[in-house]
């Protein structure tokens, strides 16, 4: 089954279907009150800053604003000319591939990865090898043996992470990889993409482990994250900070593209960061995360087979689900959707190169609790039928 | 000078500059309070659909009002299928060159034509030939020969127009022509893109001529506009109609390129549009730019030596200026910032491939009316420095 017969067949769920297919924040995280007011304030101080055409680069406070907030989790930013405001982080991915990537080139990601990455950096022509995870994230080890081996053959343009909570499979990177990645990636200079939609709301025990952003001595960092999960997705804001040079770049890039992201949008961004309203909602996303989180935990405990497995995420949005290995959960879709109401993303096309068949991807954020608990119990009654 | 020089040299204009350099509206003419009011009762009522993610097509409610407005200039689109939200027309621009120019094609635009729209093509690798015009408009005869003579060479793509009040010269393709052009397009089986931000803010005599694509009867015309003109450019909300297949790609491309446009925004400009905003804005935002479009024409009428021509539009927002052919504007726009205090854009980049260096573009909606006098004289004191 196709990326796009599976978007197809989502489409068809509907009310009656529970759907852990989505990777949408719950609505109940948004702070509606807070961006009511502030685009009110906005428009009576601003308007015609706000309402008007704006620079590519980005609106001035929002950047600054953004440099501190990312201080208070360690990564300095070499002033506004460092940081570029995109729409969401996808255009940020856009523009990676068409910045670095030349038909055949190489690029690195974890698999399974982000789908919509790979859609992204596809159109661009690469050829796109998938490195390996366990439970602490890219397996370094093999990293470097590919790069080893690909460096006789052509050239490694980046590797393609998401070091907390990944998408799909929920994984964090653990602090040791994480150093491990940057000394690899460094004795081979390759780039590395730092995307971090969900580091500042991971909802683990402890603290999350540094961003490789933070951690990067050499500027090898191009460090991506997004006010989607933060705030609101409907606001289309993504940022990138990396160095004054590849930053032009972008900005060279987004000039032709768009010319500027919203600003309007912007504006209010900025003032959700200056009036804490950002740092006051995430403890309360990471709580309604984390609850979440525990309860299809708790439900896949109680409902699934002995020969299922799956990931226990501590940030991110999804968990992912290791049926057995004669299940294609792509072929299943259709029977898990018509004949027992839940639908979910197939694993298959999150992996760049390998055949595996036999995951899925679970949203445990946009479902409410009550859709938590029967939808993984018909889940449940679909792999039944399906194992042999 | 290259066009990233004279990008620089803009951004030093400063308060003491008079600009006539930017392409923005007046931002008198943004419906502030109604954006206001629009903004809480759209998040009082759905905040849930309007921060989270949405369709890669874009909001049903704005498709739906968006047909019925072209509706009311004449133009029939067949449902929502046909009609793509984007980040401005910049956006579509883009994916316009993403998805029909291969290395080499042909593409045709009017000389000069928007220098943003060049940026954008020649990214894909095009070779673009402009075909000259005269006040009324694209000289068809010539693109016919035009396409007579490449057609034995290689593909036309496309021929990319911008009817009413063009950009740089604020030339109005006249009926006669517009009929023409889209006969000869039939005849060479070239499609059309209509790029027009500023038909629904015609100020001339009368009424504007209709669209192309409201004589369009093979579906030949692709059809861009914006909310930047009849509303407010920060939002950055522009549209596309065309027939269902090309829509279909452009929505594959723009969910690789950023998923959507800001659903928020959307909602807005549905809410704009259905509660009547954007249709009671419009005489108010056209009377704005008749006025200034009449004080800018006064004041060079006044000031100018006899051998400086210039264009009267009666849309968009830009007069074109010819100066004496030793001028060139380019050199001419150093001494004109730094010694007069007047900046513009000088008119050579608008040019695909001709190497006319004595025009200049002129924005009359931005400056203030004793701006628009003062810089024009100003103007003129250089423009008498470099006569020979």
């Amino acid at each position: 089954m196709k990326a796009s017969e599976i978007r197809e067949l989502l489409k068809w769920v509907t009310e009656n279907v529970i759907s852990f297919g989505g990777g949408m924040p719950d609505p109940s995280s948004f702070p509606i009150k807070d961006i009511m007011e502030i685009t009110r304030d906005v428009l009576l101080a601003r308007a015609d800053k706000a309402l008007q055409y704006g620079a590519t680069g980005g609106v001035a406070e929002l950047k600054e604003e953004l440099i501190k907030f990312m201080g208070k989790v360690g990564i300095k930013v070499d002033g506004p000319e460092s940081v570029i405001i995109t729409v969401g982080s996808q255009e940020a991915l856009d523009i990676i591939g068409r910045l670095f990537i030349n038909p055949g080139d190489y690029v690195i990601t974890e698999s399974p990865t982000y789908l919509a990455a790979l859609q992204a950096f596809r159109i661009y022509g690469p050829r796109i090898i998938g490195i390996p995870m366990d439970e602490e994230g890219l397996k370094v080890d093999i990293l470097e043996e590919t790069l080893k081996k690909i460096s006789d053959d052509g050239k490694v343009k980046f590797v393609y992470v998401i070091p907390t909570g990944q998408n799909p499979t929920g994984i964090t990177m653990s602090r040791e990889r994480r150093k491990a990645l940057l000394e690899v990636a460094s004795r081979y200079d390759v780039l590395i993409i730092e995307d971090d939609p969900y580091g500042y709301i991971y909802f683990g025990d402890g603290e999350s482990p540094d961003r490789l952003k933070a951690m990067d001595s050499e500027g090898r960092v191009i460090y991506l994250s997004t006010f989607s999960k933060i705030a609101a997705p409907g606001l289309r804001l993504g940022w990138v900070a990396a160095s004054r040079e590849v930053i032009r770049w972008f900005e060279l890039a987004k000039q032709s593209i768009d010319l500027h992201t919203s600003t309007l949008n912007q504006y209010i961004a900025a003032e959700l960061l200056k009036r804490g309203v950002i740092e006051r909602n995430i403890p309360r996303i990471k709580e309604i995360y984390r609850t979440k989180r525990d309860l299809m935990l708790q439900a896949l405990g109680e409902y699934m087979p002995d020969s299922v497995s799956w990931t226990k995420p501590s940030a991110g949005m999804f968990i992912w689900l290791t049926a057995p290995e004669n299940i294609d959960t792509g072929e299943m879709l259709n029977v898990a959707i018509r004949k027992y109401g839940v639908a979910y993303v197939p694993g298959k096309s999150f992996y760049p190169n390998e055949e595996r068949r036999n995951d899925m991807r679970l949203n445990f954020t946009y479902p409410t609790p009550q859709q938590i608990f029967e939808g993984i119990r018909r889940l449940s009654l679909a792999i039944r039928e399906y194992i042999q």
